[in-house]
């Protein structure tokens, strides 16, 4: 999926915008070579080991399902002019991302903070919720973004 | 690094129990690659574009932080008997990670709550710092696990 503009500036947001992804598929593969790299943990690694433990199965790194969902916000959320800054932000896993899913992002804007030291930018805080093609989700994401004001020209 | 033994359960955490982990280089290439797949923004994919950013110059992602973080603490953290499972937690990110950082973890447990509905586990909150070879926070991590009890035989 190509952006072909990037267009918000602070001055374009409202507290209430709501926006909606792409979908990105998840395959076995994937989430096994995610773990390999960043999170060695049999439940991640390893299908038959994965049907022991807590997961009953193979499950995604949660840190694998957050890097899907920003990979999704980036490409296909709000289009903002100076990309997706995070500063920090906060996630909760309610359901894991397991081989096959699809999943897409439905977010909306909380909070805008207009920084009082910098008046060119303020802090955008975005609720995310990440969610497979069952509607189920498995990750609630708030963060929060530095968002610059449209350039005085 | 491999993992010897995993032997730590919820009986065997206190509040203010402390880990420091082993270290973990990260490249240029290792940055890009990571940007490429999950956030690719040109801050994080090309270290010309990155430097007429507020980055001023090749950075991670955020959530390549948080994964290289992970790697760490499940590698040479706190030896949990289940794994780290995480339930949620939240990121801050102060400083970026930049080519050619050396990085480490250093944590503390700061709250343990046994599970009221389920005596077989509780959550344990964990507060971590990732930090450069100069002992710069590149981020800050709470994170909620789920800890089970030694089994009963």
């Amino acid at each position: 999926m190509e952006r072909t503009e990037k267009t918000l500036y602070l001055d374009d947001l409202a507290v209430g915008q709501r926006f909606e992804t792409g979908s990105y598929a998840v395959s076995a593969a994937q989430i096994k070579a995610f773990a390999a790299q960043f999170d060695p943990q049999p439940f991640h690694l390893d299908d038959a080991a994965a049907r022991a433990t807590i997961f009953a199965g193979l499950a995604a790194s949660g840190w694998h399902t957050a890097a899907i969902t920003m990979r999704l916000q980036v490409e296909s959320g709000l289009p903002l002019a100076n990309g997706w800054l995070g500063a920090g932000g906060s996630v909760e896993w309610p359901n894991p991302t397991r081989p096959g899913d699809v999943l897409h992002v439905a977010g909306e804007i909380v909070d805008i903070h207009p920084s009082k030291s910098r008046p060119d930018r303020g802090i955008v805080t975005v609720r995310s919720e990440t969610l497979n093609q069952d509607e189920k989700i498995v990750q609630i994401t708030t963060a929060k973004l530095v968002v610059f004001r449209r350039p005085v020209p």
